[in-house]
């Protein structure tokens, strides 16, 4: 899969994930007007609302991007119904051709892990058959428990040749709190990020090992360091647009091919149209809006990588 | 919650929970057939004979224990069916009177922490409705994140009087991995130990915080460390029985008042019934296993903190 997530990325020219993270405060009231008719202001109701602002956005933006990333935890809010427009989503952006990173960040241990593994990126057995039953591309995962929560996944990754993100220093504020903390002269983040490297080293996909990292936009010194102490680590980098990150902060993420990176936004674009820049575009055409801003970035980024 | 969560400790004599972790491999073949001959070989069929094995021991063990711990890996691996059994048997549990401990591990940054927050222990609101997603009592959290995974999650708590479990040193054997490394003298789970109390100084129950640890039962010495570290938080400690943990080992995790700990069985309770021990009591009287074996249990750490 990372093989495949690098051939869309040079096709589409945009190393972009646009994250589905739907708020109802970013849905159109239109969309919400005709979800509560149908459904009443239920957890049903909110739910087809989101299903169909996500719908909107991934029609305009699908053939600008390689993947999508759908945050389950906006999905899991609102419950088993939730949960039935996020399977939604991840379904209908694969038949779009999109590649899907959930960003579930599960992480446990052992055969609990397994079955993280197993519901979002593999098989599980029901009798005599198997069943795919979330069916992500890709998912982040948390590393705080070690290789007893990681190995499940990477087994599962190898047989159905899906991947990880593997989160070494997050995009907010307060990540340093323990990922900057120093261990033998070198910050926590760096002691997982070589332990990804390792991870991966094992598990190469053509060009880069399809157990990535996840390195916040945030921190782009950061991202210089982990670049180089993880040569062959895909990055996904959040925290671009509306948490600070911007095009010039990126190019540290990237290697000299420009590949190696896909940066993430989430609520820059799929609320884009509650900007001011996009604000012309209006409530109606928020979709074209996100169209806009996905464009924009890739400018941006793009820009950013020419003039370094 | 907490204060319910001690008195109930208190009165049943049981500082114990049932970890609800079915797999359908402990599910007893009659169980298996009778659900897959109403829905198939179908997820659907998964989900009803995890549900239906789950409320047996639920009707078995209710009246001795003070409270379950449902993880909801062993529900997701089987997609939107297997949540919606996690959901059921959420409230099924609740009915019976006991406390639930949804074992998620979930952990992400601001608004996205606050929506798994609200999904699983608040309310959400959809137009001028609001409606309480999946409402468990307590949360586990992953802490790698920092402050702004776990402070939307006390702000629920805190309005809702509900309670978290955060991760401090887990129970696998790989946990030392990033937990033990050593910052400046003290391993990381000591640091993460000092946050949690710190965390839950600002937020007290009559007698402990409701924002509590997790510390594994395989890790003896260091849970007498943290005992001491966070004088006024509750330790939720799994890893007892199955993985390997004994009475003896639990000790440390107690105040003098016998207080301050919970302890988790999950496989030890649900899949009695397969161990030589409980085999006389046959597949169709498996829920009886259960029972013995939560009753063998609470022996077994009773006799453990009256021997100290």
């Amino acid at each position: 899969m990372i093989n495949t997530l690098i051939e869309k990325i040079q096709k589409t020219n945009a190393p972009v994930v646009v994250g589905l993270d739907p708020m109802l405060a970013y849905v159109p009231s239109y969309i919400k007007e005709q979800a509560f008719k149908e459904h009443g202001e239920t957890l049903k109701g909110a739910a087809e609302a989101i299903w169909q602002f996500n719908k909107g956005i991934v029609d305009a933006v699908y053939d600008l991007i390689p993947a999508v990333k759908p945050q389950i935890a906006m999905y899991e809010q609102f419950g088993v119904e939730g949960v039935i427009a996020y399977k939604k989503t991840v379904d209908y952006c694969k038949e779009k051709g999109l590649i899907v990173i959930g960003d579930i960040k599960r992480g446990d241990i052992g055969s609990t892990s397994a079955a993280y593994a197993v519901g979002h990126l593999g098989r599980v057995q029901v009798g005599s058959k198997t069943y795919v039953p979330f069916d992500e591309d890709f998912a982040t995962i948390n590393p705080y428990m070690g290789t007893d929560c990681v190995k499940p996944f990477i087994d599962v990754c190898k047989q159905e040749k899906k991947g990880l993100f593997i989160l070494v220093k997050t995009s907010n504020p307060s990540s340093g709190e323990f990922q900057d903390r120093i261990i033998d002269g070198r910050p926590l983040y760096e002691w997982v990020g070589e332990k990804v490297n390792e991870w991966g080293t094992d598990h190469m996909g053509a060009s880069y090992s399809y157990i990535g990292a996840v390195v916040g936009a945030t921190y782009p010194e950061q991202g210089r360091i982990l670049r180089k102490l993880m040569p062959k680590t895909f990055i996904l980098v959040p925290g671009y647009g509306a948490q600070g990150g911007k095009g010039a902060d990126l190019v540290h993420f990237f290697d000299k091919d420009g590949l190696g990176a896909i940066v993430n936004s989430s609520r820059g674009i799929i609320a884009a149209y509650k900007q001011e820049k996009y604000a012309s575009f209006g409530e109606r055409a928020y979709a074209d809006a996100s169209r806009q801003a996905v464009k924009d970035m890739v400018t941006d980024i793009s820009q950013a990588l020419q003039s370094r």
